[in-house]
């Protein structure tokens, strides 16, 4: 199916090693978070940050997000964010439930990038009393919902302001992994050093099975992080097998490994696209510009991906997206399909 | 470690019938629910409940509690459960969370089972007024806290109190399959006959990696039930891994298997423990009356367990837990060591 | 004051009537909303509407909206209203808290008025999923933030755009009797009758001292409303004055006449504006072109008004409201100052 | 209706002193707590208090409760109370609303008056772990709920065992008057000195409109009280009158000459009712052992009264409660029909 599959990352199959990983981890007989392979995270992950962190294990990036943002935004507050970033659109409003309600300030920019700029016209016009909401986050996602990586400038950028504000900064990063390897930036220098507080740190579109970690910099984790963590339902009792997948991915950088091959297959695919190209392809997501009878005739040769809006004769728009096992001669056949049309 | 691991069901492996339908699900690829996997649930549910029933899975049974008391309680209603109920005392506030703040209304019965006649009397003392928090909804647990399986005669007598007063039935089943692996009734007979409209169906204890079971009953799921679980962060995106090990659980019966392995494990546990006993044993929980020296004899024997309270020379309690791969054989040895005590 | 205070309806004094309800109202002695004027609402506000309504006192526009708005959306809905409504704007978030996290959906629309073609795009670009929050109703305000008052048909539009799409419709009537005053049309025909499903009925700003109405139609309050209330802390033990206050408002159609003479002041405040009027005045907010200087000008003989936005030398805006004891005669002065600037 | 009414003291009067405060606010004329009104109450407070506080008007005590106890726990942690506590019984769930789902942790005691060992006992068997709800709080009411006073070294040995665990001490003053009138000690005595972070400091049933204080020592107070006030639909536009009541009730001490009032006439009723008395009268509530006929019998006479409970012919009690009218002249028919029994 990795010829054809490009609707969607989450559908890929889980890489071989996490696999074996969770194998394993069947030795390993703890509950909660009390097993060997939990008690790791931390170690793990300040090792990858080059700085002391605290790692948990979720289930989804959705309650990575929701308890992020609950954590740094009371009820009574805000979190600023892009109008069509994922928290907004695509999670049922998770981070109001675990928040108890704070709300969610929408911002423009070019391909779902905020700027330090519209960032700072927001908190101007924001009264500092308490008819109005007052922002207490910002949160970006990096790659973009539309596929672009920030450059550790771009990102502190956002942090400065936010900081001369009192607001923490959290990174969407569903594809981290993706907007790393395309950068070529290290992690430290795309999130703490560059002003992030906490980090949604995705592996189940990079090859993982369900377990994201939450990641928290600069002593930004603490008291509520693990009691928001069980309350939502998060605390598997054999979470071990959560901690196993981490590790397994980021042992000998298989994230990055895995996030190269799929953004190479999307490079491959958006040079195949040439001026259809709706956006620069800086992850492992491709938007096109596609006609209705375009896309059908790539379906008729067995391509699935996803419309992006309308679609029509006139015109329409398509996303397709590349996994870990995805790489540049994988998604060969729809570069050739996709040129010829 | 068979031999040894008594402090929970927790920490048991996983099934290899359900690493192997891991494995053979990473064929699939589609995300979320949509897989062939996930739509197969509610037929395969049906079947074993002998009834058409609306299933969905989620990561933890702290997860399907919560989903299923929201779904029947609103914010200003209560639900009715016993003071040990696993929601109230170890849920760090689940059910609240996700409803928007209901309240758990408790009531005292023995080994951790609540009576009609006390769900009664606390619904006569409420005054049918907006001052007073009215209920919508009763909880029970089966296996209960104490390890005590409810008979179908039983549970319809707190289901048909319920229905008089216009209240769900839930029940906490986490341990369910020990339950009927234990009084012999069937699904149905333990469920739906009986009154009960959501089950909280686990399979983590039994065998599973990190998949449970909400299953509706009567036609009560519906409209909210699957965005509570999105908005809980529990729409895994690579969902067709927790359809796998559920489906992998109640083919060819492998959780009644299960449980009647840890049960007979449980049952030589309680026959050695003679006198010790605190309660009946129904499930797969043993509770022994156990003095600190004692409890020190058996860990440097190497057997791992859980302090039930405070320990001390003059007495004390311990939880002895078994698993679906600690049959009659396999406890033989901590059988052994509690009757020589 | 009447002279020169213009910066808020919120200030004005209570109308002797009012007053006097009050003081009539301390020989009644029943508690809560027992109390035979309480009593009274429904048939009271049953008589105002031409049709069968359910009426609750509260204490303030917030609480009253975020009731009505809880009542129709569970916490994983949405609410559509304009980006500049008062609930989303002023309210710090109060319909989130009420209703456990429901998102307010936010549209454009000149003079803070929505239109049934921005309601429907919206509408139709959220994807029937549980990832997206769904709609459940619609709240507009009358009159707008701006002063702008709906006519009946232009309220029909919205409310059936929403029907279609099984929203309830709920009108943010802060200033409902301004905009009634101004179009003459009757307080039937501005609500259910184009499809309005609650009103929050504002009487502070026109005369009252803390209570407001909240009314439903065509059956949609019940169940709910009063938990929220009292939930939210709004079931005054001694109701009975907050029921005088409605009482004595409605009766002898006071309300009308004072939000008659309020708009007669903004008016004649408007003619005087000349070309400075930002929006048509259409209820008694008067909305002007004003520069650092003018502004300064006009404090310097006593007017007290809100600067709208910054203010700077070549421009900046004033909201001017005025309240039911501002008639024409009792603004002449601002009126005489403002034409001579 | 002074000789006959004893069901509440929130069905009393409005006291002409507090009546001519509203009608002295008229003239005041700005908006939410901007007014002189408001602004005086920090100050008028803490001379109450002879330390510097924090004070906030709200309407009702339930609001003050709520937001007092939203201030002081998270939504994941939990408030200890007495289980017949005001906050548990008769506020329809508000503080789980205003705190996104806070917990209240059921205590027993006399005269629902709780002790600083069951506190302990409470707090000992918490598991410090994320599955248990931690404490963040104590509530306690004085009067109790069964119109007991607390005296300072009572107070302090609940203050002193929540102070060892972290936790803040929020005392439901809705008849603080009546307590403080009765023990002769000083509000500071009962209050801040004994370790009460948070008073909801009660007027309405005292004589008061509409209006309680929300009073904070310690600075215990600050961000998110106004935020939650205003969430809560509590800034009233027109605060001034709730601030004038305030100030009327505690300028030259009429809360307590009120109060003193009330509990002579409870006084009178309580020596009247004899060895029918359920619990010792140190307020103005009299809890007296009635039957059926007995109640209809002082029913006949006109007396209007609370049934505490269910009444038969074997027995059954009722709850009169004194108000601020009802001193012990004018209770005297009453204590003479109760004699004469």
């Amino acid at each position: 199916m990795t010829a054809t599959r490009f609707f969607s990352d989450n559908a890929a199959r889980v890489h071989p090693r996490v696999m074996a990983a969770l194998e394993a981890a069947n030795a390993v007989d703890t509950a909660y978070d009390g097993d060997a392979l939990s008690q790791r995270l931390d170690d793990a992950f300040s090792h990858v940050f080059d700085t002391r962190v605290e790692a948990i294990w979720v289930a989804t990036g959705t309650a990575a997000n929701a308890i992020a943002l609950a954590h740094f935004a009371r009820q009574w507050q805000g979190v600023l964010c892009h109008r069509e970033a994922h928290i907004e659109v695509d999670e049922c409003g998770a981070p109001a439930m675990y928040s108890g309600g704070a709300k969610l300030m929408l911002l423009k920019g070019e391909g779902a990038k905020i700027t330090p700029e519209a960032v700072s016209e927001r908190l101007a016009a924001i009264r500092p009393d308490v008819h109005q909401v007052q922002a207490a986050a910002i949160s970006i996602t990096n790659a973009t919902e539309y596929g672009l990586a920030w450059r550790p400038d771009e990102v502190a950028s956002i942090g400065d302001v936010g900081r001369e504000h009192g607001l923490n900064l959290h990174m969407d990063g569903a594809r981290f992994a993706n907007a790393a390897a395309h950068t070529g930036f290290s992690p430290a220098e795309l999130t703490w050093r560059a002003g992030v507080d906490a980090l949604s740190f995705g592996f189940v579109k990079n090859g993982g099975m369900n377990a994201e970690a939450l990641v928290f910099f600069n002593g930004c984790g603490g008291a509520g992080v693990r009691e928001l963590r069980k309350r939502g339902g998060h605390l598997q009792s054999k979470g071990r097998f959560a901690a196993a997948q981490l590790l397994a991915m980021i042992e000998n950088d298989l994230w990055l490994t895995n996030a190269r091959a799929a953004n190479a297959g999307a490079k491959l695919i958006a040079e195949a696209a040439g001026d259809r190209l709706l956006h620069p392809v800086e992850a492992n997501e491709v938007f096109i510009r596609l006609s209705a009878t375009e896309a059908a005739s790539l379906r008729s040769l067995g391509f699935d991906f996803y419309d992006w809006g309308q679609m029509s004769e006139e015109g329409g728009a398509a996303r397709l997206v590349t996994s870990w096992d995805q790489d540049a001669e994988a998604v060969a056949p729809l570069a050739k399909a996709l040129a010829a049309l």
